[in-house]
């Protein structure tokens, strides 16, 4: 029994870039301090020389390296000891032959000199230095620009602002970046028997998760939850909550109701809201199936199966991509753990099969352990480390074979 | 030249620990909407039986399972048709034998049946039922408690809360959760030098970028920042701010005015707030070695390098644990990449060396390379996907040796 026309999680893709083909998300303006999380709307280009002057890379005698040739402990080079610069000053020191200028770490080496000794190599006769070491050209010393130079991308337009780059940003000496604007989600849950948590069950029905877990996942990434109700599977109130989903969101996301029941009524009322409505119902993947994709007044519209585990993976399939990849145009940098399986499976279900695994160290090897749940709910969502992808053409999984683990 | 006494990273994390062995960090109920990312106080226990009843797993008939043995298509058993349970309700039906009970997925299976035939092996005849299918006792349903059990703990004191738990704490009927409360952490950066993100270079300035980098570091880990000053390295100015800052949070962290330079106040001013004062100056990190470990007031104080590459491995190999393990006591779960190195480095610096390196795919293994920069700030920072840490005791890394990499 197939009511559906099931399509692969690839083509899904595909098409949703297809049909949000013109999508530009908006840009804003954001302060350092708010941007961690945030993708970048424009290249980070510097307008800045990193560093501005010539730096030291040590506490030393700025000077010219042919001044020190075949110098040493017992022969040392004696130069004329001319003046200091300090930190955060510029300096109208000029370095000639046989001079030198004291330079603290990170301090401007002056104009002439070509090398930095370390004070360790030095000796201090009130007016002259004597240097022990011979120098090389450049050495201890950061040319302007080294670093990063004017005009130069230092992170480009779609990447996501990381920990490590929020230093980079400030380095570049900007207090703020235009990054896009977080997508906009409306989180709805449908079915009779839905109780939210804090609130007592009476027999027969069974809690909401669906509601907090997507509400975690999409924050997490970045966006921003606009909308979250609980709504009863009846169709003014499907239709009326649906319809304001879509007015104040960018992408609804419901869940529940997208089986083949008696109660269901999404995706009429979902192809009511306008054209062209649902655009894939049933997508190949195990658990997640009855994943429905629509888009009506522009907006993306995600029918995802009210149990917990598979509204979990088709959000993961399907939903996040689709944020990241079509609506934000993000670069990812993801790197799934390579790990051992422990585990044999063997699956034949003409679809891709996500499977939950914890993650343990064995002799320096990430090794991968099912996570048993026969109801695949709370005690696979409390113990998973992460999911791994068993495309339809393979047959399984076999004992030691190394698979790829994404993270939550 | 070596003016400190250096310590060993694991060394500097056991006397910490020893030090702030009575630190009970103060705990705090929060909101689901705002769980995530936060540590757990308590073993998350449940109160709550799940399923809360016996549920059904298909849509179909609840039934006796000794009343289909032997059935078939051509051959079917004929039961009489009690009723239907409803989502969201309790029933009064009971199931004797030759009856069954309609019942939708996740919908409850009355007292007396033992499994659920699929709709698709039946066929309805008004009052009666055909099966085709023989059933064994227990398929199609989950028993009360099958995934948690009241008494069960599903996470435990120390974990942290990630974006798959949020789900299992709402399927558990909480609102809420007790955590430890976030960590309040001040951030100073000393030198005369320094000009914040924003701000016009002056020649001879340099831009800091460690105040900001450090934010988003204890803010993704989920610390609070309660101060973030740039202080001039003036006795005065660090006196009073280091005394405010030692005041006001429960960890400080000065960066730049570590090193052993004429400006250097930072280790007595430390010392003139409190016993024991300083604790550790310097650490066989590279970079990062002349870090300062200090306890005053109760207080933890790092000291770390002003360069900002050095500030952050010296964040990440000291501060970091100390928060997650000794403050928050947090059972940590991360795991680094095994990647393998397309470089070959040579290191005898009796230190344990950090490399920061980019992460490339070849053929379904991470290939980690080196990130060059030769002052190693911008450029370092806005290409590295994460780093290596090599251990004294090892000479370097060989091309094509598994490496893990730690991600920021």
């Amino acid at each position: 029994m197939d009511l559906f026309t099931v399509m692969r999680r690839q083509e899904v893709a595909i098409l949703l870039k297809k049909e949000f083909s013109k999508w530009q998300q908006e840009q804003e303006w954001v302060s350092i301090e708010e941007a961690l999380g945030r993708v970048l709307a424009a290249d980070l280009v510097s307008e800045e020389n990193i560093p501005p002057f010539r730096r030291s890379t040590v506490d030393g005698y700025a000077l010219r390296a042919a001044d020190t040739t075949g110098c040493s402990d017992s022969l040392p080079a004696f130069l004329q000891m001319l003046g200091e610069t300090r930190m955060g000053e510029g300096t109208d020191l000029v370095v000639q032959a046989e001079q030198a200028v004291y330079v603290p770490t990170g301090g401007i080496v002056p104009v002439g000199a070509d090398a930095v000794c370390m004070i360790e190599y030095t000796e201090n006769f009130q007016d002259e230095i004597s240097i022990q070491r011979p120098m090389s050209q450049l050495e201890n010393l950061i040319e302007v620009g080294d670093d990063v130079s004017i005009g130069e991308c230092v992170l480009q337009k779609g990447s996501r602002i990381e920990t490590q780059h929020i230093g980079a940003i400030a380095a570049l000496g900007r207090n703020r970046v235009l990054v896009k604007k977080r997508i906009k989600i409306a989180i709805l849950s449908t079915g009779d028997e839905l109780v939210g948590p804090g609130h007592p069950l009476k027999l027969g029905q069974i809690r909401d998760s669906n509601t907090d877990a997507l509400r975690a996942m999409v924050i997490s990434l970045g966006c921003e939850v606009v909308m979250a109700d609980r709504i009863l599977d009846q169709f003014d109130a499907l239709q009326s909550g649906l319809q304001k989903a879509v007015d104040e969101s960018d992408l609804v996301l419901i869940s529940g109701g997208s089986s083949v029941g008696t109660l269901d009524m999404t995706p009429d009322i979902i192809n009511s809201l306008g054209e062209p409505g649902i655009l894939v119902h049933g997508v190949a993947i195990k658990p997640g199936k009855p994943t429905m994709v629509a888009k009506v007044q522009n907006k993306a519209v995600f029918g995802l199966p009210g149990h917990p585990a598979s509204c979990l993976i088709a959000y993961k399939a399907i939903v996040e991509p689709f944020i990241q990849e079509t609506l934000l145009a993000e670069s990812i940098r993801e790197f799934p753990l390579t790990a051992v399986a422990d585990f044999q499976i063997h699956v034949s279900s003409g679809r891709d099969v996500f499977y939950m695994v914890q993650i343990q160290e064995n002799e320096g090897q990430w090794i991968a352990k099912p996570v048993h749940g026969k109801s695949g709910m709370v005690s696979l969502l409390s113990k998973a480390d992460g999911y791994i992808e068993i495309p339809m053409e393979k047959e399984g999984v076999q004992r030691g074979e190394k698979i790829s683990v994404h993270r939550f």
